[in-house]
């Protein structure tokens, strides 16, 4: 993760939306003839980003919630008064496919002009069957719409929905029993099929336990359904331990992960996924510990979390810039962290992250002389051009 | 600073880049026949942010020493190896006025695109008089070039040069001799003649001490320029008295200082203005305590400090963001310290930093239906457009 792999005065050689070779230009020129040539003279060229962890499709927003927190209302009287994540579920079940494909493209073309040409989304503001199934045609639709690449993630065990609230193991059974056989059968039928299509599930103290955790990651993993974990964002009940257990191809959060489970995830091939947006939301002087992940051994990577309730962010050039200064990650690991550590995240390594000969044609030319600005820099974007399979999409 | 005024399904009667009135949309309609309207319906409209702190001319850049800083190389031994301030002192000393000009042109339009409308620009970077007066010609060249509103700031009293190295009296006493009679006759003769032009500097250990800093103060005051001071950065060294006591408009960074001088400066009516892009920028958890600062009556502003060494930031809308999150600011405190409260930071509290009858029509129009998302969001733009002086300029 130490090498970015700079090429100095550097060119790619691009054919029907595939980097074909990377060199020097010199090399280059001699060795192709362009239809098309882009002078990048004096910008640095990178990866489009790769955001392995969002949650872009919902209804509604957690505006004046976050103005109570910055108030010092407690969360808990803001979850007794109607907020938090079930403000979100009520609001989504009353929205229409077409209403959260529309607000969530709105979010997906920032992105898209903020550098991120892949993105992975989870569904988890439904929590019933006809509302989960009904975020995963909008980003069905979405995938038609938009030119980034999606990778969308079944998250039912994202909250207990209020019907089986003191019965989790009731809601669970209904996972397993309709919802993941529904999502199977959506991803089949859809415009993703053939494609990664994930299960992810919420492991925390008041959410899902270990047990009920794995009830649902091994229920889909007999459909075939790879696997993702959230754990240790506040307490850790062993999620990650479990996530590598099951073969987990990411397990996400990491906040209080304890020593004995980091050295068992440096020791796996699963991907560390830190979410840092949502320290920075809180106000939190915490923060997942990135810089020990990467020195054990871990293959890290990172993501913005976009959420209405504790990640309204969008933009993976500022989760870099954090990743530098509150987690202690260099430029070179920021960057590889945003793109061929999240492409592998969401079992997409081969394909994008790098520009490698036979990936897609992914590529950001920056409003900068070396890629090290996107990180000090913050604030204010410094994608110049968006590059997706080959053509101008920003 | 609790009250950010808002008047839902407003609208305001411009004429000749001025506010005629601000009222809902019925009463204006039926008291105003427009020539041209502009209908915003669901987005909301906010005055242009005034950045009130800034060093934005300067030449080169600090990204290798960012990269270093995050290895974890001590500032010192970077100081050691030539790099620090003096490093951007001898850029700026190197490079033309043209050169000066238009690489601050680029930051300042990407300022313009984040929604600030008026900025103040110190000098500094050069630390010679030639140099100062080659800073204070780009300030003059910029104001023609760029919309915004300009305050320029001498700042000769930013470092001491090697030239003077262990006779900071030697510099200072060429500051007050050579230097500000030599920017008062700039000023005299640019185009900012006539409007406010401040004298600042840097009382901080291993700077200006506070005898030091006095000298330029007052030496300044002789020549009628208007003061701030940047104080209790690292080691509080009585700056907030000293710059109470000689009237300065503003007192500036603010992070250590003690409870003595902050009571002094709550009775005061000099600003507070809080810079936490430096602190975030360092990945350090403390900020200066804003909060206490406004429950004991001070009037904060809020500015981005935008600087090579300390705070790659031109946003406005990003400091909002962080006051909120790490100085415990509520969302309308955080608007008001970046627009009016900024405005009387610099000068400018009649004629900007609102949406008043007889200010200038320096207006935003959010890609959000409330101000509020300007804060809840980061890392992306909400600024849909920005209009100064009753034009659109994005």
């Amino acid at each position: 993760m130490q090498d970015a792999g700079v090429i100095e005065g550097g060119a790619i050689a691009i054919a029907d939306g595939i980097i074909v070779d990377v060199g020097p230009s010199a090399a280059i020129r001699a060795n192709y003839t362009a239809g098309r040539e882009v002078d990048a003279t004096g910008l640095a060229v990178c990866p489009g980003f790769v955001d392995p962890h969002t949650h872009l499709v919902y209804a509604g927003d957690r505006v004046a919630e976050f103005e109570r927190k910055m108030q010092g209302v407690p969360y808990l009287d803001i979850l007794r008064s109607g907020g938090g994540i079930l403000s979100t579920m009520r609001a989504t079940r009353a929205a229409t496919v077409e209403e959260l494909t529309v607000t969530a493209q709105h979010r997906l073309r920032q992105m898209e002009q903020l550098g991120t040409t892949t993105v992975e989304i989870k569904t988890g503001y439904g929590l019933d069957t006809r509302t989960e199934c009904n975020l995963l045609a909008a980003i069905d639709a979405l995938a038609g719409r938009e030119p980034a690449d999606i990778v969308p993630t079944f998250l039912g065990a994202h909250a207990v929905p209020p019907e089986f609230a003191g019965n989790a193991d009731g809601y669970v059974a209904l996972i397993e029993d309709e919802m993941l056989p529904a999502a199977a059968e959506w991803h089949a039928a859809s415009r993703l099929a053939g494609k990664p299509f994930y299960c992810d599930a919420f492991c925390e103290a008041n959410v899902f336990d270990a047990a009920q955790t794995r009830t649902v990651l091994e229920a889909a993993r007999t459909l075939d359904f790879p696997l993702k974990l959230h754990a240790d964002e506040f307490v850790s009940l062993g999620g990650v331990s479990l996530a590598v257990a099951l073969g987990a191809t990411s397990v996400d959060h990491l906040d209080v992960t304890p020593d004995f489970d980091r050295a068992v995830l440096a020791a796996s091939p699963t991907m560390a996924v830190v979410l840092p947006a949502v320290n920075f939301h809180l106000g939190s002087t915490h923060f997942a510990d990135a810089r020990r992940l990467i020195d054990e051994g871990a293959a890290l990577a990172i993501a913005t979390d976009a959420n209405p309730g504790s990640a309204p962010c969008l933009s993976m050039p500022f989760i870099m810039a954090l990743a530098c200064r509150y987690q202690k990650l260099t430029p070179a690991e920021a960057l590889n962290a945003a793109t061929i550590n999240a492409a592998y995240a969401i079992g997409l390594g081969d394909q994008v992250g790098s520009l490698a000969p036979g990936k897609q044609a992914d590529l950001l030319i920056l409003d900068a002389p070396d890629f090290r600005h996107l990180v000090y820099w913050f604030g204010h974007n410094l994608v110049r051009n968006v590059i997706k399979r080959g053509q101008f999409i920003v």
